[in-house]
């Protein structure tokens, strides 16, 4: 097969990432979220807040680490953040990701299998950043939807401040935001 | 309102993206795409495909153009590519854009006007490149699909190749792929 026909047919198979339903509904949309939407979502965030990242990032990786960070969950599914950090669930993941890479020519397998751990690991600053801004849009989904996540998934007030508190570790400024807004989300009554 | 705010009611506004629905159905999947998880369907057709460009791009400008590429939808809705390119769509679907990107600070509303008007115009390497690799999955769709949106919206077989050959402006290699199997697609008869 030419490798036009073997990125076309990695194209074809991420497209499952359509079907993977997250835990949160979008604003003013009564259905839950998908992955892919949701990666475009973190993707256009990223870059309009880029200015506010901690460190000197290179928005270009952060950007192409947001475009594949979920693929994993093409085999292994989407599971709320306050339960799926578990070894089991990122192995799954792992795998995941490596089978949809081994689609791609060797040296994009490599290149996209690497970026992918580094946004896994979350040690470099690009990474910290990326995953700070992953926490974003799931929570303005609660901030502007009555709660509907942390309530039909009984998510503790503690345990959302202390998760999304990572958002600190790439933009402390952003976090400062975020924190007011759960702070007034709690006086609301509609995290607990 | 200070500028992270601004930017988060951005990130709120865009949403409405997802509820924008087109006119194919993704490969495996039972509802129309929407056009939030297209636009991040071609952000990776693009970057994985990149290679294949006629001239040197930089994909990076390629992926934020993209990424973009869709927001005039969100006041103008999807229209099919066979009948959407008319003055007065164009008209609507700029100011749509404009709208949202207003809500941006000053400098990121010229910046990414000007980059998704490039893209509309289609004479750079960048916008070529990016035009053609849009068209791709619609394709995909139909030709895994049965070519159901041909039929349903009523496309002919000289349509499909006229509009789609745009493809060979932004990636000669790629259309030869693509423009193959459309032939196919013809002897089986789901295009006609």
């Amino acid at each position: 097969m030419n490798e036009i026909e073997k990125i076309l047919e990695f194209i074809v198979e991420i497209e499952k990432l359509k079907a993977v339903v997250r835990k949160t509904r979008p604003v003013g949309i009564d259905r839950y979220e998908n992955s892919a939407e949701h990666s475009w979502h973190v993707c256009l965030s990223a870059l309009m807040l880029k200015d506010y990242a901690n460190k000197n990032i290179n928005i270009n990786r952060v950007i192409k680490m947001l475009l594949i960070h979920d693929l994993g969950e093409i085999d292994a599914g989407d599971t709320i953040i306050y339960q799926s950090e578990t070894v089991e669930n990122k192995n799954k993941e792992a795998a995941g990701v490596e089978r949809v890479f081994k689609l791609l020519p060797e040296a994009c397998y490599e290149e996209y299998t690497a970026l992918w751990q580094e946004f896994e690991l979350g040690l470099s600053a690009d990474s910290k950043y990326a995953r700070a801004i992953d926490r974003v849009p799931p929570l303005l989904h609660n901030l502007l939807g009555e709660g509907h996540s942390w309530q039909d998934n009984k998510v503790s007030k503690d345990k959302v401040f202390s998760v999304n508190s990572r958002i600190k570790d790439g933009s402390q400024k952003l976090w400062d935001v975020m924190e007011s807004k759960l702070e007034n989300a709690v006086s609301k009554g509609i995290l607990k």
